[in-house]
């Protein structure tokens, strides 16, 4: 078994060099350089758009492309399960962009939004003070939508605290062009928040438990855990703030940010007297004080992506340099589990047993990708070349054999090995493989 | 069995006749009116804010509270799950908010979006034409996204055709006031959008496939499927669009529209040759053209929040009018499934025996609402009552019986009635009723 993966291995090599000297300009002395990074997320799908730098792509000036977009949906799932999931109570919710007179709470300047017409107008003449004051806001962060909502739910659940508020949602913010600064472009990114309601009392615990599961939350889908690391700081405003960052390639990069606020967070916010506000902890009603978690969910899956971004460079015999890129993304988060392909054989046949199967694996929710459909000849090295700079797990080779005996081959990412595995086996050993790897 | 079920209904209707004459106002033939529908919705946290009527919520100016989100979360799940567990290709993408340049492919007027201090400035004199041009537009609809996506996947799929480009997220669109045409607000919706690329010649073929899946799917999780119709339009270009539409207590209203474009959808948004468009049919390279199906994600949750909703009436003992109202959400749908909550018994004990089995649930992905963490006690027949209006499929009733035999009460929303079951036979009960009405 071992000598046919090394033989195989060896192969792909070979014929992955074209497709990986493209990619791949540089090589740092880690094996992860931020054009290795780029170049893969770009040529894979997981980033769209052109002149992609790290600035551009911290920025949230691109769109994500298939994998990027898939990942990014199983990544926030994890985010939910882990806030959902959890012992205590966290509430979901679903708040608008705009909100009408946010711009009195929110800590930061807020976007305002003009239909096109308003602008025509505006080109003649200068809008009115009561023009600006009728426009919505574009929301910058979620803190402004989960305080808002903060009474419904303390209702909800009977007044009870403590309770937590969740949310996931796009956010927007203004960047003044380097070059010009009177251009300015708007930047996105999806923001995964908690606020977190507890008595005074209780807050500062509440605040390192928080910080502590984040921080565990964050490393248990890495390959080098320690790339995540937490950090004091103050905002501009001479508060206290907690940061989870990340270390790219090009140095360390804020993913998380953690603060606590007193009780005039609530007040401030709600212009009412503050007992509708009081909640229940144990015998006592008082005003809660807040804990706010903020993640950036398109930050988290460039943190990921460069943290399981393996490049191997050997000498192969002619003396010709080898390059292998992987991307060893864990099980949980991994856009695509399983690719369904075709050998040798006869093509109507094989197809429909790879249907069946990719039916089978779906409906037990494993994400597949349908090689089988593709009707040009591809050589087996250059699949799993591009399979692995995909982050694929697993890639289920059906041929004439499993026609014969059931048989299949199932190749996997990060062993290079290929195992032989009976068709009717295969969508339980994949889910025990991704339970277990989601438990670890 | 049943004698108990009935006692049971009848104290039910009873004790929440006082919640229910606050939420029910006027009673409609058909025991649903708009008032019902709303001010369930309100009361229960579906959606949030005040002022609400059916034009506010169909405009998209509330927030959803916590059970609205997390249903919309499910349903956004299934519209993904029906969406890539599809047979032929489906990518996933996730563009941006803003794009530049969208004014010049999109068909309807962009919005766009200032910094404050672009706003100051704007007070004292109008805007330059430059900078009208670099400022950036939101977004109304996901279908420039997809066009703009396409290449990307057409590579990553090595130029195979059909395929689809499928992504949720929010759009905006502006809205002037009814008594002052000059104010003006902005609506926000999520969009749920495939946008299916095929040749010219299958075109016809696919956009009637798809209106019959996506009118299956709106109906698969309906109590009356026959609520939800199609109908054929034409937009203000006087193009053909077929609508889904549901018919609310208020009248018909779309929730989804399914139209198709020639080969110039594409030509018109990339400004280059039409070669590097072109996708593979067979063995044929052809310019595809586009069938393109949008769902309005938070009026179909309406849709089914209007579709689950019963109220019925009947004249208890003593000539007293008995309301109940009960959301018969699909299973699939419900935002909880399982509330779990303690009867009698020694309260540190039965505790214990609640967070074991609200941990082997959640642990299945089974969501709960933690009932027994309140500590304000409330009469069973109050519980049942705001159970049946959030929704909640069934409810846990832990109690010493509990203890001493494993036994507990479940009682199920739809039927009323209360079976015993051993504790260690519940989730998978409750798997096993989830399973099947997903196949439903």
């Amino acid at each position: 078994m071992s000598g046919c993966a090394l033989a195989l291995v060896r192969r792909t090599r070979r014929t992955s060099r074209a497709s990986l000297l493209l990619q791949c300009r540089r090589l740092a002395a880690g094996g992860r350089t931020s054009d290795d990074l780029l170049d893969l997320c770009r040529g894979r799908g997981f980033l769209l758009g052109e002149e992609m730098s790290p600035a551009s792509v911290l920025g949230g000036r691109h769109s994500l492309g298939p994998l990027g977009a898939q990942m990014k949906r199983n990544l926030v799932k994890e985010w939910w399960d882990a806030m959902l999931l959890h012992q205590e109570q966290v509430l979901p919710i679903d708040s608008l962009c705009h909100l009408p007179g946010a711009s009195n709470s929110s800590p930061r300047p807020p976007l305002k939004t003009l239909p096109q017409w308003h602008l025509d107008r505006l080109q003649n003449q200068g809008p009115t003070q009561e023009e600006l004051e009728t426009m919505a806001t574009l929301r910058q962060d979620l803190l402004y939508g989960a305080l808002y909502c903060y009474p419904s739910c303390l209702e909800l659940l009977n007044r009870k605290l403590p309770f937590g508020i969740a949310e996931v949602g796009r956010c927007f913010q203004p960047i003044t062009g380097e070059e010009n600064p009177d251009t300015c472009r708007v930047s996105e990114r999806t923001a995964a928040s908690l606020v977190w309601f507890s008595s005074a009392k209780t807050c500062a615990q509440w605040r390192d438990f928080w910080l502590r599961q984040r921080l565990l939350w964050w490393r248990k889908f890495a390959q080098v855990p320690s790339r995540f690391s937490s950090g004091d700081h103050q905002d501009e405003e001479g508060r206290k703030l907690t940061i989870i960052q990340y270390d790219f390639p090009w140095g360390k990069e804020p993913i998380e940010r953690l603060g606590s606020m007193d009780d005039s967070a609530l007040t401030q916010m709600h212009h009412v007297p503050a007992a509708p506000l009081h909640g229940r902890d144990g015998r006592k009603s008082v005003l809660p004080h807040v804990v706010w978690v903020s993640s950036e969910v398109e930050r988290g899956l460039l943190a990921y992506l460069s943290d399981s971004l393996q490049v191997t460079e050997n000498t192969a015999p002619r003396g010709k340099e080898q390059r292998r890129a992987v991307l060893k993304i864990h099980p949980s988060l991994a856009p695509i589990k399983v690719a369904v392909d075709m050998g040798k054989g006869p093509a109507v046949d094989l197809r429909l047993v790879c249907q069946g199967l990719c039916s089978e694996l779906q409906g037990r929710g494993i994400s597949i990708w349908p090689g089988y459909l593709e009707t040009l000849q591809t050589p087996m090295e250059q699949l799993f070349t591009r399979y692995d700079e995909m982050g694929v797990l697993f890639t289920a080779l059906v041929s004439d054999v499993t026609l014969q005996s059931g048989l299949l081959h199932l190749r996997s990412r990060d062993t290079t090995i290929r195992e032989t595995m009976h068709i009717s086996k295969l969508s339980a050993f994949l889910m025990q493989h991704l339970t277990a790897a989601a438990k670890l």
